[in-house]
């Protein structure tokens, strides 16, 4: 069903990650082509940042060019706060040399194109739309569990950003008001700080002394993952199954709390830790039936992301489209 | 600046709650004219909720005709979930006859023209937006402490109902999720059961024999309202401030919580409850200054209601206006 004409339009997505810099020539049906990996630059400069960007991007237009399609726009998302009018980075914990920063207007001088910026978070969940669990869908909220908890709400098709571009901090709302453990944001009882990676590694390393029968102890402590403790849950390690599900317990909360804001019709999990969605969704679900009003609860849908690691690229993708092309859906 | 030819277009708005209803007429300035008061009729019949509702409408028109004022459309809310599209009221506890009920069809074949119907906080927050705290923005959540805590959610000037028109439900977010009291909804720990006027009141019993000195000794247990706890916090009564401080900490967690997902220009707090605002600011305001980021926090007033109890006809109206004339604002 490929119409070629339309295949030859490409859109160079860029997703610049914390750690990893990403990026690919993505077509009008969400086909992924040629692809660039690197490192994000560790440096202090954001015109390291922007050097790097630039490099990515001319090197998948130099591959597109070989056999002759070309690149119609550029797309980048960032871990962080974008203010989507002037391209400025208002906040990026992750990525602190771009905080502050007019990311937007610099690759546009490095690459003299226009350039889109989106937030990470937001970019996933209209790429879960266009192409992963959350197809055909048009309020959905979308929850990316990795070493944070990023958020992205799509209203009526449209994402909701806010004034300032600091809407859908989906992981810093409170779901354990005293006592909780500390958040990086500086707010106490996070979602984030009880069902991203980081929050499973600590939950584990919490209660290694309780369980002294669990596999983990033969994991040496500085190498405890998430994606291990992941394997140990799947393997029936109580420890881990028990970790998994005080996560789950609290995702549902939250969830619950979000079918109730929003009547949403889908709500898509993703990002690292939803690998062991099978251990702890049903805790999660159990969660929002309990606490969640009837109607909103049956119409939701609860879903693992669909995705990966793409669901940045692609919405990154789709929002440049949507901007040339009033309705690429 | 009235316009006499503009003045003589009305709405009537009714509010239809649990207990009383309320009708008047409305122009386009925002100014209430007739008034008719009833009480809500406590059968089981819905039949006769439409035969009080449509006698209102017409007292409210024959007192309009004498003046030589003409109604050009009538506007409905009740204390429920409302499916926008068919007039059907999904949910309505404090009103359990027109629960399940098609409400709308039912008023215009009384009333023999077409009737808007509407969610009582949805229309609040409108009602607020346009002749209130909330004048000049566009994006605002609106909170309503009363029996109940009743939430309305505006996104750049437009009422986010969701699929199901269930969305807003903002009191029944949960800010206690373990050991937090019984809610009305079925959940535990919703802000409901600690910033509601219901809530104050039981706040307050819980914690009399803590406090043998309070002023609220002097009050029969069973004359205990959230008005008479509001005076005695005013009056320095220990107990009645720690109550009102309780409930402003809840209230913060959530306000931070609301801060960190919409990015919101304002939340108005509105409802008998927030007669005692100047209590519990400090300490709501506080909470979210420690919770919510420091952007959305700094952009979002928080701020008490102006409309008082017409918050909601005045909404009504608003909306009649706005389906009559695409910018009344």
């Amino acid at each position: 069903m490929n119409d070629g004409s339309k295949e030859d339009e490409l859109v160079c997505a860029v997703d610049l990650g914390g750690t990893n810099l990403r990026a690919a020539n993505i077509d009008r049906n969400g086909c992924l082509h040629e692809r660039v990996r690197n490192s994000t630059p560790q440096s202090d400069k954001p015109e390291d940042v922007v050097a790097r960007v630039a490099a990515a991007v001319r090197d998948c237009e130099a591959q597109a060019l070989k056999r002759g399609a070309r690149i119609q726009s550029v797309s980048v998302v960032v871990p962080g706060t974008v203010h989507i009018e002037t391209g400025l980075v208002v906040n990026a914990p992750n990525l602190r040399s771009v905080q502050g920063y007019k990311l937007g207007p610099a690759l546009e001088s490095a690459l003299h194109r226009p350039v889109l910026l989106e937030n990470d978070a937001n970019a996933s969940a209209l790429g879960e739309r266009w192409q992963g669990a959350a197809r055909g869908h048009h309020t959905i909220i979308c929850l990316t569990l990795g070493t944070g908890v990023g958020g992205g709400i799509i209203l009526d098709g449209k994402l909701w950003r806010g004034p300032d571009g600091t809407a859908g901090e989906l992981g810093h709302t409170t779901v354990e008001p005293f006592g909780g453990a500390q958040c990086k944001c500086g707010n106490t009882g996070c979602l984030e700080v009880y069902a991203s990676a980081t929050a499973i590694v600590r939950l584990t390393r919490e209660s290694l002394a309780q369980h002294p029968n669990s596999l983990l102890h033969s994991i040496n402590a500085t190498e405890l993952t998430s994606e291990r403790i992941c394997n140990a849950a799947i393997a029936g390690d109580e420890l881990a199954l028990d970790v998994f599900q005080r996560a789950g317990v609290y995702l549902g909360i939250a969830m619950a709390n979000f079918v109730n804001i929003f009547n949403p019709e889908m709500i898509v999990i993703g990002g690292g830790v939803s690998a062991a969605w099978e251990v702890f969704a049903q805790h999660a679900r159990a969660e929002v039936r309990k606490r969640a009003f009837p109607v909103p609860a049956q119409r939701c849908r609860i879903e693992r992301a669909k995705c990966g690691d793409d669901a940045g690229l692609l919405g990154a993708a789709w929002l440049a489209l949507e901007c040339g092309d009033s309705s690429p859906l």
